[in-house]
């Protein structure tokens, strides 16, 4: 899916919502428990109920290699349930050297068929652009919406006296365009989205941290809008999570809609 | 298997060879292809030509994902094999917001029965701190091996006028003793290995890099070493594609000799 398509996306459902596939066999309801795939079971449930309301699906890679081999296969399955005018993500955060960093390419985006990768800065070039030789998208962590963002993304280096994070949001845009590379920039820190904005105007952020993180959508929405809306807010646990009784999906159905109402009254309102 | 435990180990054998085992199916030898399990049946007789001439193994996790869930039994298969006196690294290169490390530790940690896990530090202490909550280590990316190493690593910050890497080896130490934490100190920096032993004069570091990515050995142990030799280093490609022929196991034993061989010189001159 490409930047264009992807805001008819937004456009068409009013929505910049990306729901977070963190699924734990141990939070899901009891009744699924005895499926042949609870996983996969768990989020046909929860994709059938929320896909009106949300533009992408983040399947946590975390949650499903915890389950080894048979999370892979839920994962797949996941996956190919989405339907096709949804974009996917697999929150993976690989990164590595350039000959390791291919493979983790082929994982994702030939073994599966993810449109976008999250991928860790720290190892540098050319441990990312083995991700952007496909038509795909690389969606760079920048600044990280949990606390130990706080550890090295904030420190001001010498050069341009920037932030860690700044810097890899400068010299990264040297290794693709807006078409390919998105940034993580977390909801958590609201008050800077505007000036992360400002150093990439054009690129898509995905935004972690409403829900249970805490963060603001209005203030993030206010501050981090560009013409093309360029943000894919996530919620994970405040929408899948929302009940764990038999009307789980229903529920979560339920919360992704309130959050769809409030982005659409936002997107009129700061567009 | 601890701090001591793992020095034993190479005083045992006269080496501290990590054995990398990035098994790509593209080139293993022909004769491998039509077994059930290749990359187990390859990795199998790499350990047994291999382990009487180093001290660890480690599985560089994107070749096993590349391949999907069969990808994994591999693994699973490759980890159960490698004989009990020999630590194992999980080459993942993993780190994400706590609640989701917590789930790559239990992949690799439970899941799998890996002595250790490659981490990167981006996302800072509580990323890194749930591998810390077992009796298992974390081996964190300090100073990489690759090109891109000289995109962020080497920024100079304005606290401590230190390099990122630098303040990387320093501010991790606050979260972990010598006997939980290594960090990844490239060979192809052979001229830094003194000065980052000085930051961190008690834990073990694992060099990447020697071999086809052309550090040196020599260089590398002369100014690592530490009263407990304090380094593993890795070689990948030069041992296990020795050959592509039916001698593979053979060639590679015959180089991973070499180096031994090579280690224990150095073991003894520089100790």
């Amino acid at each position: 899916m490409n930047r264009a398509q992807l805001f008819e996306q937004i456009k068409k459902k009013e929505s910049c919502l990306c729901v977070g596939l963190d699924t734990d066999l141990l939070k899901i309801p009891k009744h699924l428990q005895h499926t042949e795939d609870p996983i996969f079971e768990f989020n046909k449930q929860i994709i059938d109920a929320t896909h009106p309301y949300c533009v992408a699906y983040k399947p946590n890679i975390a949650f499903y290699e915890a389950l080894g081999p048979t999370g892979w296969v839920s994962l797949q399955k996941t996956l190919a349930y989405i339907p096709k005018d949804i974009f996917t993500i697999a929150d993976a955060k690989r990164g590595d050297i350039g000959n390791t960093s291919a493979l983790y390419a082929r994982a994702f985006f030939e073994q599966m068929n993810f449109d976008s990768i999250t991928v860790a800065p720290y190892m540098g070039e050319d441990s990312v652009k083995p991700f952007l030789m496909r038509d795909k998208w690389v969606i760079l962590l920048a600044h990280t919406s949990n606390s130990g963002s706080n550890d090295f993304q904030v420190m001001e280096v010498t050069i341009g006296k920037r932030r860690l994070y700044e810097e890899v949001i400068l010299k990264s845009q040297q290794w693709a365009t807006p078409d390919q590379l998105m940034f993580v920039v977390g909801a958590t820190h609201p008050e800077k989205i505007a000036s992360i904005r400002a150093l990439a105007p054009d690129h898509f952020f995905l935004v972690p941290g409403i829900g249970a993180q805490g963060g603001d959508l209005e203030k993030v929405m206010q501050h981090g809008m560009n013409d093309s809306c360029g943000l894919l807010i996530n919620s994970a646990r405040a929408i899948i999570y929302a009940s764990d009784g038999k009307d789980f999906a229903k529920r979560a159905g339920e919360e992704a809609l309130k959050v769809q109402q409030e982005m659409s009254e936002y997107l009129t309102k700061y567009s």
